[in-house]
């Protein structure tokens, strides 16, 4: 039968699960505390795993972060530095790897801002080692980029980034994405790590050419973050049939998408912040008052 | 019978159509076309007819503009024509009234952002014809007010716009906001124009102070555009029971959302200049290329 | 003889210092250390000094913020503490009055768009109090408006903040704006407290009506960043002659005024805050790294 | 001597041959009108007129549009046709070559906007020629890209520009950048044309790697306007002496430098669409009313 669609391995598992004939072969699945923040992790290890759930082999990690949706006066401190061990988790070892943020989506589309909003978040410091090495030599080299979006540029994402590439040469890829969801329920509340790439667009617009070491010939760890669900999908959910056609250009988000978008942005770019620089200081903010 | 949510009068009447009892009395309906764009007229003449369409007694113009949506090559001409045309019908007599045009909403929720972008658009003349009327003495005195979201400003709408026009006297309000459709396929492919004032918010947020008559003291028009359906009301309407509890907090709209919403404030924008200024020259703006 | 453009009293008493009949009757001026933030207090107390000094009446504070031009790694909390601690030196003795801050400027001109930047950073706390007192009834009641542009909304600012007034019922207006300094030292490096209210616009419009006790019927406290030199001041104290007309329409600010805008909105923006609300905690932001 | 610091070659040239030994070898200039805009053309044709006017051998056209600056009725359709002549007189000769728009500047900055912004106006077809020949096959292929700036990307807008080349093989790139004038009567109302290439940032920011078709490997051609005069400059003409270092870091801009960025970008946008394609409508805007 054809799968529901949805971004996050852990939905695709969880779906697959409660299906009759539900074998997982290849796909392991575990769960733990960081920070008082739940973790799973989801490793699909065999291409018959890969196939079933719709995800390439490699690791997922999905963190649950409905403590920051509900503005809990500590979940912003809390979800930054769960948000960084797990991403310290899937970097490759060598510390000093140079990196380049990529934000994906639209920023005009609320919903599809996640990408380029963590951007405006990430501490870009690969000018100022090239400038001035003797004050700025102990930081990680990261550049960062919003991919834009190709009605308004004429260029793919994935071009851009090829081009980044060749010219500034980073070692290691991070992409932020909006995804879409299944359930409602996850939406805004939890963000995936994957250290198999990304396709663009996958959540909200049409989807493009995947962002990945393939493509690219450098690792892609995808940051996302379910923001929508596809209408069409809900109504399939709902009724157990094929929705109306109008439905399939139709997509759900919450009501407060622009404050959740805000809170996310700030908790993903201070995440890959502290990620990728050593004893960085992180400002307690509180998600409510800020 | 709990009506389904909308904040069309067209689809007020329709829903209430189809059920088995329909009697409509002082509801009546007719429609037309100008410049080839569908309207449809709802006029509301008796208390009964209020509490069943759970609309205020008054006149309910509904353009189709699904032209502008396709992005027809002469839709924009057309459009601001016909909607310059429906807002005259609904103006009062005096032609040289003051008016102040209000965007309700919330410019940083791309659905929920029509009202501040139409008044991006607003010929504003208030200024230049007190400090040289001797140039401007021919136009008619609009002033333009985005008037914000509660949780940036601490103040409504309401006492916002109560409290300029107790300062600065406007004869005439046009409220413009985002409005709530029951049909996905209404979305963004019409406008509602309406005699009767506003409730802000009652699209995205949460419901309002109306704005109207008896609350503000001057008349006051709104032009409504249907940027959401709820998504439990989508629910309702696909399985015929009450939804989930989460999908209240939920909205559906249109994947390609911002160029909707950019469209749609463009054609409102100088259709309400075109009502309210005399002999304005509207540019010829091709939808697509522009 | 004429004097030299100006919004800042020290500036303006310093001028007049340097002039052969220096005589300044009725202006006192002090300096002091505040978070090792310097502190200059001018008060004007008699109507020569007024005159004098082109100000009227009251206390000016100017505090000397190069520390956080300079991005120093611990200027961001100095600057707000002390900040906070001036703030609250000119607030009226009961702590509990309700406060607007009006932000006047703008937004897109960025020497101008300190006053709605700062506006964006205000903790709004009015429309909490009255939805859910049992959790917010320890805030003091703040709204926060961007006053807009009269060229964009017709309304001159000062009707908006009356009107405002009238409808929220504000015991004090804090306003925030861009002021013309004479010296292009002083750019983005101070800031001004007043209790005597402000001229908006005189930093880099024109001038419009003051918002002050008298016009309003309730206290303004002023605060004000000088961002722009004109450029025709800055020709006659080049030249000691009148400049050529074509400099009176012009202005002289920092290359770098984009960063110095956003760090001192945050600075100022905070300040507000914890002067505003007791026992906040300000989070420590690396202006550097932020 | 040292050259005063200008980025238009008209003025350079004008300051040269007010010197004692005024010859100008290799240096022609010719005046004329189009659609009433004057335009004139300095051709650099030897080595010693380039190193006299500090600007490499090659054609510069300038465009005089006052008449925009004084919002003349009929003057946006007038400026745009004479832009987009002149544009066409540069145009390599093969009709149908692609072309990237580079907008260099920092969309934060007014007087630095001018690039961004005019790459918001830019009729972008590359995808839509790749994706619907049939519809679109007429078109010349063009995209479009807002460089941003090192600090918020780490990226030099070089580096970037270079990789599209390497990933979407534009055969021509047109660089809009704010400029640097000598003269406050000259900002925001004249646009120079030059088919050398650019050094971006020379207007506002630091100088950065130049883009043309020596660093690029394809004709580059550079659309600047000049809105800023350094202030040293300034300080330099009124006094005839260096100026003090601080003026060195400031900037002279119109005050009304917000409606003429939104206004010249409209411009030369339109300007670019009309060189490019053929056949295109341009509406007819009263920029006073826009």
């Amino acid at each position: 039968m054809s799968m529901i669609r949805t971004d996050l391995a852990v939905e695709a598992a969880e779906f697959h699960r409660q299906q009759p004939d539900s074998a997982l072969p290849g796909v392991t699945q575990e769960e733990w505390q960081s920070e008082g923040i739940g973790v799973t992790r989801v490793q699909i290890t065999s291409q018959e795993g890969a196939a079933l759930l719709e995800k390439p082999e490699g690791t997922y990690l999905t963190l649950e972060l409905s403590a920051v949706k509900r503005r809990e006066a500590d979940a912003f401190q809390r979800a930054v530095h769960a948000l960084a061990e797990s991403l310290r988790a899937l970097l490759p070892e060598q510390e000093s790897k140079s990196v380049l943020v990529v934000g994906l989506g639209n920023r005009l589309v609320t919903p599809d801002a996640v990408g380029p909003r963590v951007v405006d978040q990430i501490l870009v410091t690969r000018h100022l080692i090239a400038h001035a090495p003797e004050h700025f030599g102990s930081f990680r080299p990261v550049s960062a980029l919003a991919a834009g979006v190709l009605g308004t540029t004429g260029l793919e994402s994935g071009e851009l980034v090829r081009g980044v590439i060749q010219q500034a040469h980073p070692e290691l890829i991070l992409a932020v994405d909006a995804l879409a969801a299944r359930s409602a329920q996850r939406l805004c509340s939890t963000v995936q790590l994957g250290d198999t790439g990304i396709v663009p667009g996958s959540g909200v617009g049409n989807s493009r050419q995947a962002l990945n070491q393939q493509t690219l010939g450098v690792p892609v760890i995808a940051i996302g973050v379910p923001t929508v669900v596809e209408a069409g999908t809900l109504a399939r959910d709902l009724t157990g049939q094929q929705g109306e056609d109008e439905l399939s250009e139709m997509l759900v988000t919450p009501k407060d998408i622009d404050v959740q978008i805000s809170d996310l942005s700030k908790v993903i770019g201070y995440g890959i912040n502290l990620a990728l620089q050593e004893g960085l200081d992180i400002p307690d903010i509180d998600l409510f008052l800020s």
